[in-house]
């Protein structure tokens, strides 16, 4: 069963190892944890429904509580504390583009807001309710979540908007596809949120972002149905699977979703290469990126972050000796951990592993075999769980990320990450802060922040915690060409930022286009363009 | 110099061999030439301008008769006939941004429409003035041609629109580095007219077509400069350089593009394979680029383009050898011509051509090396210059284009074939119809049709000829799921067609746009979208 008050199914606990509480204590002070709130208290605090019952949609608190809030830190701090403010009046789950048509009439009829949600898993606030004059119905596409056609020339697949990762692979794995979009949420996140929020997966470097992989469907506005055909590419004017791609609901709610496929790939592997310092690293990961080599994934740790990892993976000993080996080849302190992954033909991941280790070499890589990339691959989804356990030891993670050209790289990390270290300063609270580079294109890379801090006293507290270094962060990546998010999407947290980022005609083109489609304003509002 | 009334340099010529007119007299029949006028008959025909002189632009003759006409077949003809009917009142050469800017505040002041003119090579319409009540000022962007920054560090350059194909390469070939894209009008085409009508480079497999070269720039709009920063790539809503890319004009003028660039290949080489039947070589091909082998280009010809190139190479001798050693190794009557590269370092373009032959093998490809492959290359921007001759020895040539998915790509290039070739029944003509894939992606490929025709005893009944034909196959290609343009765009030739492939709200939403960056519609009317 889903957790309600967390991440993931509640039957899924991730360790953390006893030395890792120390590790975190020596960096940010001795962890205190806050209470929890018990489900039934959380319950008790939800409000009458502002709806009348009907048959599409639900008004029972228990649906209300679930669909209130994603995965943001101030949802998990809400979600803890059971105090939710703000909750949808109702949750509808419609079973067909005809039944999301019904919603849409039903809220210009009796004056709704709608918000579409996937699967909850938005840490920008993308799907909590507004606090409106007019009542807010969530309109869940969980139900509709089947493949429902395969075009196995073409390699394109139809599905609901509703099919969560393991839903949309395990529906093509039996066929012998997979769309081979994972990300970090891939457990619980859906199609058709991916491509409202424009999500990357981890292996973006083979199969490419949402972007690429989204060949077209429709999405249902109060304009009417957007239908967009898939063709390969074309020159027909502007694509408007952009105008879908990143509209974060604010101008339909999608119904249908065409996806590009691929065939299984017939070999996949994962390594794990130390450097001797992230200086030799980043030079590294951009020159083998430029040369094309066609690698399926490449994570950079910095030294903080391969530093944490090794101390929160447990087994001491061996990590202990695989330090001293790679001391003795030339990767001591303030070394960085990168995992790369081959994907697809034998021969061709024969080739670009020997041209990745060949680059890698002439910057003092050390090369150590598939270990650690096997366990990158286990653990590939179970880093969200880890705040659960945090948590319980008494400390609050969140993460957060941008792209950047190349050349600013370095810079913009290294901005981000003082102003996180320095956030709580005039608290005398401590920052653990950490980054890895994940998706690496020829013009640039991501880079994703982790920062670790203790909670306040009370929750109200905690927040302010957050909100003081979240802003700080996010003021650093706008003012120094960064974007406000690579892979998280904008939502209500990233709204206040994005007039920086793209200028006013921009913002002003946004609100065209939300007026075109939605002219009364009943679609997400807050979520993308600031009210 | 430039020739005024057809393609590219006056001096180059590209002859057609004796036994070529033979060939096509067997198909369409004897040729016949019209006249052509000269060019100080057609200047005598430029009426005066409406517009007073001014210091940002020219009202001369000469100058607005080479800035009326594009290099569509209507256009052509127009051009031979020396009667262009509609000329710009003026055309301005601005230097910077900023007389972008006061050409735009001209224009609101003494009410002008605007056409925004880069190498004048759409074969769609776009550049073509309308019959305006409003005075018309062209605004050729070719002043602003230089590299303005280059980032080397994210292998991204600056340039300003108007640089020509040449001058974008030159430019960076002297630091050592290559855009790549190269579409067959590259000689005169530029960087702003790319990304303005969504253009694709014969070696878009590797490179991208300009939509993934395009990082990013500034679009001078009524409403103020849009600026679009360059990221990597972003989840900050949706992507506003797709407002840029496709616009055709309409919504502003391109006054800088900062492009996604790639060092100079240390290996590059193409090669031609013979398939022994279409079916076969359907299959060949897609599943080689489903299987993600890394070519550069890829450009399959049909059966009747195969015959027809080797019957217009020249050099019968040679071709008869050519082909008694195919027909012995299973590549007879109906065979096909791939054409393939492959780009980047030796050992991946090793593997490459490896893998490349192997998967070719499987379906009878007769493999001949680099020749046809070093021919292909010579001639890669010659074909323009063809029509030339043609036209001379008494034939009009034209080419159309889509897109579609594979599962369509047979049953729409059949169709669009014989709605060509019949095209002309009712009037007891031939047309010699062929088509070649060059474009291919894992969804589906381009399709690009060439079409030979005799011109009628005048040229008003020529035009009429070419618009039966050219209906016929638009009419076919948006019926069955085909895009109006795969890269050329949609001009004003196509517009009638956008409809029925976007759909009322799209076009709905791109007029809104067009309402916003442009209120008053003086930007390029009748492009892009119908007035």
């Amino acid at each position: 069963m889903r957790r309600w008050n967390g991440w993931g199914d509640a039957t899924t606990v991730v360790e953390l190892p006893a030395q890792g509480a120390g590790f975190l204590a020596a960096r940010v002070g001795t962890g205190r944890a806050l209470p929890d709130a018990t489900l039934e208290t959380a319950l008790a605090r939800v409000p009458a429904s502002r709806l009348a019952e009907h048959p599409l949609y639900s008004v029972q608190a228990q649906d209300r509580l679930m669909h209130a809030r994603g995965q943001s830190l101030p949802d998990w701090l809400a979600l803890r504390e059971g105090a939710l403010g703000v909750y949808p009046d109702g949750v509808a789950f419609p079973q067909s583009a005809e039944q999301i048509r019904e919603l849409l009439a039903l809220a210009q009829e009796r004056d709704l807001c709608l918000i579409p949600y996937g699967g909850g898993t938005s840490v920008a606030g993308h799907i909590n309710p507004p606090a409106s004059t007019r009542p807010v119905l969530t309109v869940s596409l969980a139900h509709m979540n089947r493949l429902l056609d395969l075009d196995e020339q073409s390699l394109l697949a139809t599905f609901g908007p509703g099919a969560s990762g393991p839903q949309v692979e395990s529906q093509l794995r039996a066929r012998g596809y997979t769309l081979g979009h994972f990300p970090q949420s891939w457990e619980l996140s859906t199609l058709g949120g991916w491509v409202a929020s424009r999500s990357s997966g981890q292996q973006s470097l083979r199969y490419g972002r949402i972007e690429q992989l989204f060949a077209g469907g429709t999405l249902e506005t109060f304009a009417g149905p957007l239908q967009i055909a898939t063709f390969p590419a074309s020159a027909a004017g502007p694509d408007l699977r952009e105008v879908v791609l990143g509209c974060e609901g604010r101008f339909g709610i999608i119904s249908e979703v065409k996806v590009r496929i691929s065939p299984l790939p017939a070999d996949e592997r994962f390594y794990g290469v130390f450097l001797p310092n992230w200086s030799q690293a980043l030079q590294a990961i951009r020159q083998l990126t430029q040369a094309r080599v066609p690698l399926s994934m490449l994570r950079l740790s910095n030294a903080v972050e391969t530093e944490t990892q090794l101390a929160l993976a447990g087994h001491p000993q061996q990590i202990a000796w695989l330090e001293k080996y790679l001391a003795l080849r030339g990767a001591a302190a303030g070394k960085c951990l990168l995992t790369f992954g081959v994907t697809g033909n034998r021969r061709q991941n024969a080739l670009s592993l020997s041209q990745a280790r060949q680059h890698l070499k002439a910057f003092g890589g050390v090369f150590t075999g598939t270990l650690l990339g096997k366990k990158w691959a286990q653990n590939r989804f179970r880093f969200p769980y880890l705040r659960e356990n945090l948590w319980n030891a008494g400390y609050v993670v969140d993460t957060l990320e941008t792209a950047t050209d190349w050349s600013n790289v370095d810079n913009l990390l290294n901005r981000i990450e003082t102003s996180l270290r320095d956030g709580l300063a005039t608290e005398g609270e401590q920052v653990h802060v950490f980054t890895h580079l994940s998706h690496v294109y020829g013009e640039g890379s991501s880079i994703y922040t982790t920062y670790v801090f203790r909670p306040a006293a009370t929750y109200p507290a905690t927040l302010a915690r957050w909100q003081a270094l979240k802003h700080a962060a996010s003021q650093t990546i706008v003012e120094h060409h960064g974007t406000i998010s690579h892979q998280h999407g904008v939502g209500k947290d990233h709204a206040p930022y994005l007039l920086r980022e793209k200028g006013a005609l921009a913002m002003d083109t946004l609100q065209a286009l939300s007026q075109h489609f939605d002219p009364a304003g009943r679609l997400n509002p807050g979520t993308l363009l600031q009210e």
